[in-house]
């Protein structure tokens, strides 16, 4: 049975292939896709076979993709292998991709995700000549159920030339209703509050707008998402989730945070994984969740009563919660919100809420600086995502990371950052399995202190006060001081022999 | 004729000598104060005498010290100079207060501007044992009229255990009116929408509610605000206001501003005045300003009828416009509106709005990286204040300086800042008295190229491009090509030899 309810759109069926003919060199293209959720399965491989037969011919064929984060091997390596894609923004996490990215073949701008809308509808950016978007079904009046990932496809449908449309059967037909797709958004100066004052709160409707003039494809498909498998959380990452648990559990203690917290937001992998377990075992209920993505152990808060609203832009789970989320769709449809990124990383509803952020990272330094997305200062791993939309405007903004990495040869606390993404005035909260550094309202020399006592990993600690008490003798101020001869040795040294650690 | 009507506050009229005994070693200190405007003028002197004696006899003797920003010689280098504060927050400028905090021995939070308020709502930098706040008037109901500055007196007031009022004639009765005092900010999960959508809009009251049982004492003075002298625009601050202007109206041209432009926010100092003059002779009408600090170029906006209204905290005149606006102060309350700096900063008023945003800088580098702060890495100048508010969130964020400073002894294009106050990720159009860079949507390679064709003085152009040449052979990604061994190398050599110009 055809997803298919719209007669105007439906004779627009075609084969991914014949729509590929539409893309030509130097187009910018939206594409749906979050982490992995609701990304085109089929039309991103038959433009990557279009290209290539362009280059095989010698023409030139590069495009720009626009995304709502990272995606697939369907798409972003699709593209990358072929030398298709001329410009990517705004985060990737794809090997292929990030190999043309830092080989030179691709301009990749590392824009923060709630910027990119905002940033496209001010026509920074260029123009969208194309839009391809993953959708659950197309209704009857011509609008259309977003499936597992809202990402930027409102704005991009809006703002695109042409459509392509996937309409994708795997998507489960009980997300229809989950989607809070707000259509309030303007250019200044015509900009509005956005008037959500809690996590549970709808503002927008449940389908996209589609001008059908506007669409010049529709692909039905029935692939499913890339669901990477459940990991289960190693011991680094327990021990970090129940130094964030404790602190969390003080802050309520002191008065400082109310009995059920405030909403959380937790990046994705091990530690976010740990802390929701820990959640589930802990004293905490009626938690709520303002985040980007919902993950496996959300559901388990929310099937065990503990959370009572998950608010996100995309789903990010194992294949096995996959499977329960599309024969359950609909039971979750009260307590999960799938909103566009531009409003679940929102700075005017990350700071009015009081968002307890906490994310991953590459590396600190003894400041408080960090870097999430550059590996010895050159080589970009995935990109600054929606990090500092929620560090930035956070009620408490936490980083995490093992304290060493590669087995020890790499101190993940240095004296310099060899690129910052968050700066000293930012970073709130730093935790290594060695322990948490609390640096709210201290100066850097203070913050030095806790982050080399109670963070770093005891192979580097002395190797970080000497570092410390050296640049205190000999710096131009007392402020935050440096050796700007030694700052980035540790990352030299590294490059040079394979290890931080001194022959 | 006193300025106190309200018979409780009156009887507690007392000198500032007998105030200050109040002040115990250890306690913070809550101030008014922003940018030399309205800040207590006698007794951080009273206090600073008894510093001084508890010291000659031995004692420790040390406080906290918050405020709205910078303030004047009588408050900060008059504690400074006798060892007496501990800690100081958010922001300075006073020589004194610099060399306490480069000499180690005063501690310094350099904390957003926006972020106090609320940082101290929740608890997270400790009590507020005293607030001393300048007022222009008390009226008969016990509710104060506030002075040249809002800053972060509302909160102070709020918070503190007990309360100081300095009571200064000097300054203009006319100003009642010209204040909107925002009652309606909470902790979350109570905050509500901040319902600023106009640079225009009122939504608080014109004095601040004063709790008279914390009113330890009321003192009179009728000393004036330090305001420093108009300094007229130099050749190179009108050649960067110039490009400024240039790409504002390019903006326009393409669609992508209104014609009126967007709110402005500008830093101050020679370049921003040089803008503001600029504005005078160009083409726009009906400007509005949506900003820290209300300067003379504004002043002559409003009174040509090029700009409409202007949002502050704080005022910033020379003596000769402090003089005017006390005279004129209530013909002004209708165009000028002054705020607390938690909304005149705000985030989400900012990004609302659409603040168009130019600061000032200590240096960048090649790939679009801000130091706002520091000299050298370790000398703290001045704090970052309001930039990264604004910056953060503006619809575009500009920075400004020219291209070399000490004659030419110190490049402010660099491989890469010796500190980081605005990353790559929120910087969008550089500008020195050499051109302008538009950096928006380009990836940290393409960025390079445009910053030391269009930005690089040309003893250093180069110089630049030699070490982004080497480091893109060299490092281990092409995402944002580094030589860590020769990053910061420029900087290391002017603190060894003056100079960052090669022997």
């Amino acid at each position: 049975m055809t997803r298919i309810a719209n007669a105007a759109l439906r004779a627009k069926l075609t084969t991914a292939e014949e729509a590929a003919k539409f893309v030509k060199h130097d187009m910018n293209v939206g594409m749906s896709g979050f982490t992995g959720s609701g990304y085109p399965k089929l039309l991103p491989g038959a433009i990557a076979a279009r290209i290539a037969e362009a280059h095989d011919r010698g023409e030139e064929f590069k495009i720009g993709v626009w995304t709502g984060a990272s995606t697939a091997p369907e798409l972003d390596t699709a593209l990358a292998e072929v030398d298709g894609i001329k410009f990517r923004t705004p985060y990737q996490s794809d090997p292929m991709m990030r190999r043309k990215i830092n080989d030179g073949t691709s301009d990749y701008a590392d824009i923060h995700l709630s910027h990119l809308a905002p940033m496209v509808w001010a026509g920074a950016l260029g123009k969208l000549d194309l839009a391809i978007i993953e959708v659950t079904s197309i209704k009857e009046d011509g609008t259309a159920v977003p499936s597992s990932s809202v990402g930027n496809n409102k704005s991009f449908l809006d703002l695109a030339d042409k459509v392509i449309l996937e309409v994708n059967s795997w998507q489960s037909e009980g997300l229809e209703g989950m989607h809070d797709v707000y259509y309030g958004t303007r250019l200044p100066p015509d900009r509005k509050p956005v008037m959500i004052t809690s996590v549970g709160d709808r503002i927008g409707q449940p389908v996209f707008n589609i001008n059908p003039e506007k669409v010049i494809a529709v692909v039905e498909t029935d692939h499913e998402d890339r669901n990477t498998p459940f990991k289960a959380a190693d011991a680094d990452s327990e021990k970090i989730a129940g130094y964030l648990l404790d602190f969390l559990q003080n802050e309520v203690k002191q008065g400082r945070l109310p009995k059920n917290l405030l909403p959380l937001q937790s990046g994705v992998g091990n530690v976010a994984n740990a802390v929701l377990v820990g959640l589930m075992e802990g004293p905490f209920e009626q938690l709520t969740s303002y985040t980007e993505v919902i993950q496996d152990g959300m559901v388990d808060l929310l099937d065990a009563g503990k959370m009572t609203v998950a608010s996100a832009t995309a789903f990010s789970l194992s294949p096995e919660y996959a499977a329960k989320m599309n024969r359950e769709a609909q039971d979750y449809a009260h307590k999960i919100i799938l909103r566009p990124q531009e409003i679940s990383n929102h700075p005017e509803m990350i700071r009015r809420l009081g968002v307890i952020a906490c994310n991953g990272m590459i590396e600190a330094d003894i400041y408080g600086n960090v870097n999430s997305t550059h590996v010895m200062g050159s080589r970009m791993q995935n990109g600054i995502g929606g990090s500092a939309d929620f560090t930035r405007n956070a009620y408490i903004s936490a980083f995490v990371t093992p304290s060493v990495a590669k087995g020890g040869a790499i101190s993940c606390i240095v004296p310099m950052v060899s690129h910052h993404d968050h700066t000293e005035h930012d970073v709130q909260v730093l935790i290594t399995e060695q322990g948490l550094a609390d640096l709210r309202g201290l100066a850097p020399r203070r913050r030095a202190k806790k982050i080399i006592e109670n963070c770093a990993h005891p192979a580097y600690k002395d190797m970080l006060q000497e570092y410390f008490d050296h640049a205190t003798k000999t710096a131009n101020g007392q402020q935050t001081p440096h050796d700007l001869r030694q700052a980035l040795s540790w990352h030299v040294r590294f490059l040079e022999t394979g290890t931080m650690l001194p022959a």
